[in-house]
């Protein structure tokens, strides 16, 4: 079964989330295809929104922003944003009220959905490149921290940055700025490399987000914006109500990758 | 006198421009920095108008976007965007209203403006790479053109592109995509070569703004997106209100062009 998910294209995924026949996460599903974030905010914010992404593409590179109350996207032919994830968070006063795995019974003509570029696609360019990821090999989610480094406000919109860490070889660092550098539209190149207390991480074994991995004594951990950013800003920010992908749980696009 | 205005710095432009005592076009003042042209527009635009940017990068690169009633932008220290471009254009209901050197008697607290890249930035990348430009060479301004080239809408922002125009001779027009295509910020490739009545451009020698510049037997017309395009779909959209710089008349940023 596991293999027969790992074949299917990017719109057999989609279907199979919106039957309910498939509720777990994207990572490794439609190889080759974007997979995006999403975040969707009341129309009353969305100006202050698309500001914020505009001025943090690092964490927030745009893939599409569709008209209030639209759920059909361009980059997903046939798709309904509501049911074609396999799973949903909404969030009251930046509180986590309530997790689905259907947004149809919460739909309202006045909700925006943001499309956000997502770290899996570098992570085939930077295998292709010869950089193994551990999270990868082991089958387990990336891991994603909380950081003190500041984004820039836009509106109600303030926090800091959450960052998805991958251990490197000493010797593979550069490739892997240069590798990931090449795709500004998913969070591009690091935001830092090794040092992890600089930016507010005391602890790499205890991620916020995803699952831990080791770092062998001839790595360094890297550090790359990432596209839960959005998440941790509603929380920081206090937003009286936003819907995201649960984590994990991502918008199989059509896009390929580049 | 000419020397001595090319020889001034970003912000000595800006102070010219402040006091009154330059209201001519930028082109070619304070070489190596970013100059940008700028859409001012009413807040419950303000979303629909950065959706109309985010959908059409090629017209509409962002250098920044201001908050509601803010006029200190960031890419030029200490500037004031109402009074430090050398002259301006009011629209109401799509139509121009009026055209003044300073905005500081209408300015309002819901205004938010957006500074969106000039070709000029990668005309000096064109240039050192042996591309002569006619109009630099000559004198006069870029010639621009209306075309049947549709933008993709947002809200009530929508309507065709405006280009501006380039010869180049035949044997440089693949060197020419190249070295723009590096500026994505800025335009980036053409969006047509040759055969202008293909996007609905009857005669070459009248363009709707700009100069014209004559087209010699070994040359082709190259035609790039231009941020000119702003103003042309306010008067598409019969937009209620909105501000614009003069044509030729850019904010000179401090930021220094690639």
């Amino acid at each position: 079964m596991t293999n027969q998910i790992e074949n299917l294209s990017s719109a057999e995924v989609r279907a199979l989330c919106r039957s309910g026949a498939f509720t777990g996460a994207t990572s490794g599903l439609a190889k080759g295809r974007v997979q995006a974030n999403m975040m969707i905010v009341p129309r009353e914010d969305a100006f202050d929104f698309l500001l914020f992404c505009q001025r943090n593409p690092k964490p927030c590179p745009l893939v599409e922003v569709l008209d209030p109350g639209q759920f059909a996207p361009r980059c997903a032919i046939g798709a309904d944003l509501r049911s074609d994830l396999p799973g949903y968070r909404i969030y009251e006063s930046g509180v986590l009220a309530k997790e689905v795995e259907d947004l149809r019974d919460y739909w309202r003509d006045d909700l925006v959905s943001f499309l956000i570029g997502c770290s899996f696609s570098f992570e085939g360019a930077l295998m292709a490149g010869g950089i193994p990821l551990r999270h990868v090999d082991t089958g387990v989610n990336v891991a994603m921290y909380k950081t003190n480094i500041p984004c820039q406000s836009a509106g109600r919109f303030s926090g800091n940055m959450v960052v998805s860490m991958r251990p490197v070889k000493s010797r593979d660092v550069a490739k892997a700025v240069e590798i990931s550098g090449r795709f500004p539209q998913v969070h591009g190149a690091p935001v830092h490399i090794g040092h992890p207390e600089v930016i507010g991480i005391m602890d790499l074994a205890r991620p916020e987000f995803g699952d831990a991995v080791p770092l062998m004594p001839d790595e360094l951990p890297v550090f790359w914006a990432c596209g839960v950013t959005p998440q941790y800003i509603a929380e920081q920010s206090r937003l009286p109500f936003c819907i995201t992908h649960a984590p994990g749980k991502m918008l199989v696009t059509d896009y390929q990758t580049a």
